[in-house]
């Protein structure tokens, strides 16, 4: 028995977990999903989580993790090295703080079941949507490059020189700008930091292109 | 010297951090800032948090931490009595997953600021923007309600009975609801534990009506 990911390629969350994964040496066995057919808003998936939301984290007794930045805190909680989070408290709560910027400002504004509500509802067209999805994108990554640039813990990566939580969804971010032709480089240390992750193999294979469902 | 709390009453992530420095017994200065005018979107506030957002806390050396999420976990590490996460891997991500259900799922979509771009974005009128915010609650309180009414570690609270960071997150997301007549008794199992949570002083103290700067 192996941990079990229940994922999308292309999910921004997904690819969190998937880089974690990887950086931890933990095997997994790949489960891919096709959202747009609905197929994580019916049984048998709703049974692993209600929410109907990948990636979904079954672990070897059948319990079932989910959201991504929980399940990463499991996995550096349970696999320490190498670890994920600073080792003092105000280092950790600078990472957890960068990390949840793009959770929970970015992403849940972003994701596909919000651009179709918005279609849905006020009708907005792919342009209106890449429009809504470039703008929280801009104002998150404006003011995480603003903290990056001044402050003193920033190094090769978000904090110092090692990857850690802030970079990891720092990189899936980046990963779906592409899909809305978000051009990265607007923002240079975010930029510098995304090229160095890039380069790193744990990142780049558990980006979207490199994943069996991907299209 | 005590720590300062940068916020808003009727900030829902605001609520979140009084709550919990209240269950630690930390004494914290209140700075009130009110959102509509913009005082958060310029200096001083930009230069506490150029993300423009509140909660943000001061510490007594001058360094700020941001995130509602970020600093719960902070001061959990800080201040360990009593706990907010439960002792075990597992529950810790367990609670942590709930709470992010809330906090990345219903709050970003529902903010002030969101709801105004839609104003701006689409004509969005304040019926609109209604339907918009109950959507998005519904969505995830039908989600939660499965979840803890099936799972057999929900007790009096979210996870057991002492109550911790997804009672604080579910609490606050409840206030925030009746702004929009959401009435939680549609979920019988959360609007038990909320009910449980309104009756002790920590949590009613936090609450939006009984700030400083409550209208």
């Amino acid at each position: 028995m192996t941990l079990k990911l229940h994922n999308f390629f292309r999910s921004s969350s997904s690819t969190r977990v998937r880089v974690a994964l990887r950086l931890k040496s933990v095997p997994f066995d790949y489960v891919p999903y096709v959202l747009r057919n609905g197929e994580t808003r019916r049984k048998p998936f709703l049974d692993l989580n209600p929410a109907a939301l990948v990636p979904a984290l079954e672990l070897e007794d059948g319990r079932v993790l989910t959201q991504s930045l929980a399940i990463i805190e499991w996995l550096d909680e349970t696999h320490p090295a190498p670890p994920l989070l600073p080792a003092d408290a105000y280092g950790r709560a600078r990472v957890r703080a960068l990390a949840q910027t793009i959770a929970c400002e970015i992403h849940p504004l972003n994701n596909l079941r919000v651009l179709q509500h918005l279609g849905q509802t006020f009708g907005a067209d792919e342009a209106a949507q890449a429009r809504w999805f470039e703008h929280w994108v801009t104002t998150s990554f404006d003011a995480i490059e603003t903290s990056l640039a001044r402050d003193p813990e920033t190094g090769a990566f978000c904090h110092g020189d090692t990857p850690g939580l802030a970079d990891i969804c720092l990189y899936a971010q980046a990963w779906n700008n592409r899909r809305f032709s978000i051009d990265t480089s607007r923002w240079p240390v975010i930029d510098g930091i995304f090229r160095r992750l890039d380069a790193i193999a744990a990142f780049r294979d558990a980006a979207p292109d490199r994943q069996p469902d991907a299209a």
